[in-house]
């Protein structure tokens, strides 16, 4: 690919990106909703403009985690203490929920099957593929609609990311059971250690941050060294600890998020966001699904998987949100936010597919539930927020 | 690659840039400058911690783009219409003193060759190799500087644009002379055609731009869309008319840079430029070259190529300008910022090489031609600049 190829995607990206989520405000949707059906629209599934590139792959990894970092900086150190432990449960109940329906849908369909047998694993891998909550689309929605810094906002976030942690861990399990060559304590040590060392090491950084902060104030250097920090964590995240690389981009986030210049970063981070590596990101959700290569023989197993996949987020986090004390509404809220799926979900399917424990014809229903969650998530927040708060409105139309 | 490895990448290139920028600035001279040299160091020339991969070369090619529409949106159409033609005499002196002396350069190492000879085309493309301005490594010292805006900066960036387009020109009659093949009249006609094209298009989307801009003033759209016809504006010129890519990034900005939210795109595309893609750009510069695997047999060949490429354009567009009227400092002014080299010089190296006229050997004189320019200009630009004008000093100060 020569170059000057690049301005090509990127141009149709942004234009569709645009039109779709202007288009999608006027239905009074959110814009993200948009941003992924142009991604739909203008990929092989309908038009054939854009195909997936590595280099597109790359731009949507950077756009995710800008949003993430955005979302660490926004996040209030103390409702982060106070929800930790609300989080904590909200996210086991959103891993071993889904877990169970995804087993039990499976075997619905293909008949049951005990402990330790070929078929157990086929189902207990549909249920993983269930357990991973990708909170991106999630974030934007409350971005948009100015609640990212709500309690509610940061127990969906926090929860997202703890959820994400288990979902590895009780993957390198039931990997580990399968194949026992695997080491599973190594994973557990890894991610216990991520966040230690995430603590130690981020308490310091902060310290040498409010120094240069308050010498240099709103000067360039902040918001540079800041995005060097963010590049750094998310890296080391998933290199040496195995964690996600957008949790080492949140907890990056979360570390400037006490400084008096956390705005300030997280405005210059927000232009580079929308301007180039947000609508690449959302639209590369659309542009990685091929609909008209779905298989058709599992249609009804995939519709059935997505109900499920919903729902069970829904019930999950949303029944232990009331367990946790949260009002009727917010619960729904915190279910509903917890519901989106995003590529995890297929990694998780790809993992199962390399260890043999299931066909390559479930991706059709992964790719379902993924574009259908992403697309009904923001939906259902924005109807959920609006409802109560007329003020949301007003916020969505100053930032676009 | 994994995906989280670019982060690896973009966390060693943005440190070392900005430190070394820093380092740069301590000493008097451009951050450009370091930005360069942390390229040359993280590169494979010296630490090899970063190797330039398409990923790179991609962010660095928008990286050039942004600065070029950003120059484009700064400039003064005014001042644009009055140095018209003065820079197209200041271009035309660019290429061909620079092409007789690379000809004669090597001449006067390998021995005189008649019209025509095997020998004389080698001669004739060392001279082509010398003719192409990059104008990027200038377009950001003088942003540093305060000074785009000025009349010599807006005749530098207008000349080198102009300088482009002749030099592809006569690159393609020189081709079409050894290779009856090649149509020499289409590259003439298309690129006549871009800038009649761009005219006409060029005001129908700064219509429309004025009546988006007048309805809804400083919103995200602005940018956006701004943005999307820079991306549009960029690969038409390169595909549909054979001129660079960044000629249409900087006409896109000269179309748009009456507008009354100007600045305010502009402002924003700076924040992507020196966040993300301008530090990039610049160490890409370095990370390209790889200083070890030179070739020593054809070192003092180099030293005079340098020599005479660096002096060729100094003394070609600076006399031409005091025939155009400039006064004695801003002579020399634009033949120290027409005399950077860039990629199209390995481009036109490269195209010798593939027609068969010219020895791999001859990239080592090439690459030590875009760093040692690439080097000297900011600083020597900076000289110039400050001698008369302290105020820029305090310009630099706010802006980093």
């Amino acid at each position: 690919m020569e170059k000057y190829e690049v301005f090509r995607s990127l141009a149709i990206i942004i234009i569709a990106a645009k039109f779709f989520g202007l288009c999608a405000r006027k239905l009074k949707a959110p814009q993200v909703v948009g941003e992924i059906v142009a991604g739909l629209i203008v990929g092989p599934s309908i038009l054939g403009l854009v195909g997936y590139s590595d280099f597109l792959g790359y731009m949507a990894e950077i756009g995710v985690m800008l949003l993430m970092f955005t979302a660490g900086l926004e996040t209030r150190i103390s409702d982060l203490r106070k929800t930790g432990f609300k989080a904590l449960l909200i996210a086991c109940a959103g891993v071993f929920i889904p877990l169970a329906c995804g087993t039990v849908l499976y075997m619905a369909f293909y008949g049951f099957a005990p402990w330790g047998d070929e078929e157990f694993y086929k189902a207990l891998f549909v249920g993983l593929i269930l357990t991973a909550t990708s909170v991106s689309i999630t974030v934007q929605t409350l971005k948009e609609l100015g609640k990212i810094s709500e309690f509610v906002g940061t127990t969906i976030v926090s929860a997202a990311i703890i959820d994400d942690v288990i979902g590895i861990l009780v993957l390198t399990i039931v990997i580990g059971i399968k194949d026992p060559a695997q080491d599973i304590s190594s994973t557990f040590l890894m991610s216990g250690l991520f966040f230690l060392v995430s603590l130690v090491f981020g308490y310091l950084f902060y310290r040498v941050f409010k120094r240069i902060d308050k010498r240099w104030p709103h000067t360039r250097r902040i918001p540079i060294i800041g995005l060097a920090l963010c590049y750094v964590m998310s890296y080391c995240a998933q290199k040496y600890f195995g964690v996600a690389d957008i949790t080492g981009a949140y907890v990056a986030g979360v570390i400037l998020s006490s400084l008096d210049d956390s705005t300030y970063i997280s405005r210059k981070m927000d232009i580079n966001s929308y301007m180039i590596f947000g609508p690449v990101f959302f639209a590369s959700i659309g542009l990685q699904t091929d609909i008209k290569s779905v298989d058709p023989s599992i249609l009804l197993f995939s519709l059935c998987f997505v109900l499920v996949g919903l729902l069970s987020k829904i019930i999950g986090c949303g029944a232990m949100s009331r367990v946790c004390g949260f009002k009727g509404r917010d619960c729904l809220k915190i279910g509903i936010g917890m519901m989106t799926r995003g590529e995890v979900a297929l990694i998780v399917a790809q993992r199962a597919l390399s260890v043999g424990a299931l066909s390559g014809a479930y991706f059709t229903s992964v790719i379902f539930l993924i574009v259908v969650s992403s697309i009904l998530t923001p939906i259902f927040l924005k109807i959920l927020y609006s409802d109560k708060t007329p003020k949301a409105e007003v916020v969505t139309d100053t930032t676009s």
